[in-house]
């Protein structure tokens, strides 16, 4: 880990008519320039850590790398390592990858926008799952969230901070957690060590997140060919929507007994 | 309110062994394109309704409006009012705010990205927030938060939305609430009104929000002057670093009974 996730700070804590001042730790966030066969594709406010599967997850999620092996991964360096930037991620795939277009560019059209052309977006590019809709046991799935608290070190120091796991929703083996301080960019961290692994499309694999399901996390989830998505907090209509032309099974507000199945 | 917050969803409940259908809501996800002075600026995912506040509130914190007086704010309509499109905005002062860079070419600079650099960006536009920090007492925010969960109208259907408001720290009094899938949208429309109502900067006032505080929600309370950012969750290193260089006092982990001040 080449940057700390988490820092010190001085809190002052009231509590009725205590006032007390206390050490705490505050999860860190820093923007991260993502840049593939040296384009510049996005910057995102991030937690520092697994960097690497940010940029490659993020690119891959967004249709930029279907198809093409990862050649190298790299922090922008301009000599010594005393200049390396590690908030610049530079992934190559020696040039095979597609140019990226400038998002604002690329949403000019005027007066045409809704949700149903996101979802149309989308199926020009991903396909639905093929097979029939995974399924699974709310036993499975309530101990996986288990699992995945327990491991979520930075929820622990600081009790704020997102979390995104994929698992096996046979065995509720939980494959790797990552987190960060954004919803996105957690999910991005898994699916980028996923395909990093070439262990994609996850067929057989289910995805958990620790917060709201919207739009762009079915996205990411659809992208990476999960079967299954199950959130602690609700889905978007859209999402629903999403993960229905998907052939991604959703469930939401998951608690400790039960859980809401969506699709 | 020219678009439903909310649609109906057929959810089946898991608990236990039990298994049952039933209706329930969701809240709405919609992209909303974003238009000054006919330059395209952005496109978000939010919840319909407050469209006009949430797209003044946008160009407002990111600096586009500072000093221009809104001349109008209307949906795209290509000629009858079936055409109109409730999912593109636009902004007028008939020219007189500044163009809008293209994201991605504004952050072409290369290994030089950091938190730091973030906020020395702020405050090259914004001053620091004068006079002394704001003081408050725990049982007026206590009191706040009770408020805006009551008047939460998306968040009692459907229990899976984000509020913001803005609120008086002596009175305790809610001057008003929003609610977005999106915490930054939620801050946008909150925000959108108040320059809407002429009432910016608002020195005398407070925000609350029902979750983290990033970098982007203190930039968002600094560039509308608000004295006091109160959370439901913590807050990360780079928020605190940001809201002590814009004077703002910052408080999270609101609890019925306690909460954390961090500046």
């Amino acid at each position: 880990m080449a940057r700390g996730r988490t820092n010190p700070a001085m809190v002052t804590r009231l509590a009725g008519a205590e006032r007390r001042t206390l050490p705490d730790k505050v999860v860190v966030e820093e923007p991260m320039t993502i840049r593939l066969d040296d384009h510049l594709v996005a910057t995102t406010m991030r937690t520092p850590g697994n960097d690497f599967e940010l940029a490659v997850g993020f690119l891959f999620t967004e249709g930029l790398l279907v198809g093409e092996r990862v050649s190298e991964v790299r922090y922008c360096a301009t000599g010594s390592a005393v200049d390396t930037n590690f908030n610049v991620v530079s992934v190559s795939t020696n040039g095979r990858a597609p140019t990226p277009e400038a998002r604002l560019g690329a949403t000019t059209s005027s007066c045409g926008i809704c949700g149903s052309a996101s979802i149309d977006d989308l199926a020009e590019r991903l396909a639905p799952r093929p097979g029939r809709p995974m399924a699974f046991d709310l036993e499975v799935v309530a101990a996986v969230a288990d699992k995945v608290r327990a491991e979520q070190e930075v929820f622990a120091l600081t009790g704020s901070i997102h979390a995104a796991a994929a698992f096996d929703p046979v065995t509720a083996a939980v494959a790797l957690v990552r987190e960060d301080v954004g919803r996105h960019n957690a999910v991005d961290k898994v699916v980028g060590r996923l395909h990093l692994d070439a262990r994609l499309p996850a067929t057989e694999l289910a995805m958990f997140v620790s917060g709201r399901i919207s739009f762009e996390i079915v996205q990411k989830a659809w992208a990476a060919g999960f079967g299954l998505l199950v959130g602690v907090s609700g889905p978007t209509a859209l999402a629903i929507d999403t993960a229905k032309r998907a052939n991604l099974t959703l469930a939401g507000f998951l608690r400790g007994d039960s859980v809401n199945l969506y699709t």
